[in-house]
């Protein structure tokens, strides 16, 4: 998941997720799935890519079913290499809406961050403990 | 703690975190305890006002200090009360440009959340189990 980043130093992390009651219906880690499903056209595939368990990602993929008025991903049945996995037309726009939210929020980031930065330490003091 | 909201509906959720390392030096939680460490004039108080135990309140405040150049708080000693906690003109700067960071990325929430309200359900399905 996106959510465990390994980034060092001063940062600001900023995470947008829309929530519909308390199911996130879409976050940084859904979005990049997303991805990796239009990138393999594979729930399954697009999974490993992403370190998460079959069952991780199924319940992801079933939260945003569950949240959209309309499906996220379409499943083909048939054909010469059984069914494929892509996004639907419904799934691309709300992936690329969210992205620009991504995007317009990297903006205030960056704007923001400068003012911060020289105000921390280059590490954490470590906790007297 | 604010991270515990009870919102219900399609919302947007954008949490802000100043990180160093894995320390959050500044986020929703902090901010609004250093508001009521500004109210109360007690570290024990403003805890108590945000229902944490005195032990979680002192780490969210000892991670500030271990992870900011300066103190973010300073407790006078002695007097008529004992000592009062407020906080520094530092931390006092701090909040503000936080708040300010909060404020910016509201307006990017109420730009785009528009957007994707009409595509969430009013409820999530429940899941299949």
């Amino acid at each position: 998941m996106s959510e465990k980043n390994n980034i060092t130093g001063a940062h600001l992390k900023i995470q947008a997720r829309l929530m519909l009651d308390e199911e996130i219906a879409m976050g940084p880690g859904k979005a990049d799935l997303l991805d990796a499903i239009a990138a393999t056209g594979s729930i399954s595939a697009a999974g490993k890519q992403m370190g998460m368990s079959y069952r991780r990602t199924w319940l992801l993929v079933d939260t945003m079913n569950r949240c959209f008025q309309q499906p996220i991903v379409e499943t083909a049945t048939g054909g010469a290499h059984g069914g494929g996995t892509r996004l639907t037309d419904y799934g691309i726009d709300i992936l690329k809406r969210y992205r620009q939210l991504q995007a317009d929020i990297q903006t205030i980031s960056a704007q923001h961050f400068p003012e911060f930065k020289p105000l921390l330490r280059k590490k954490p003091v470590p906790p007297a403990s």
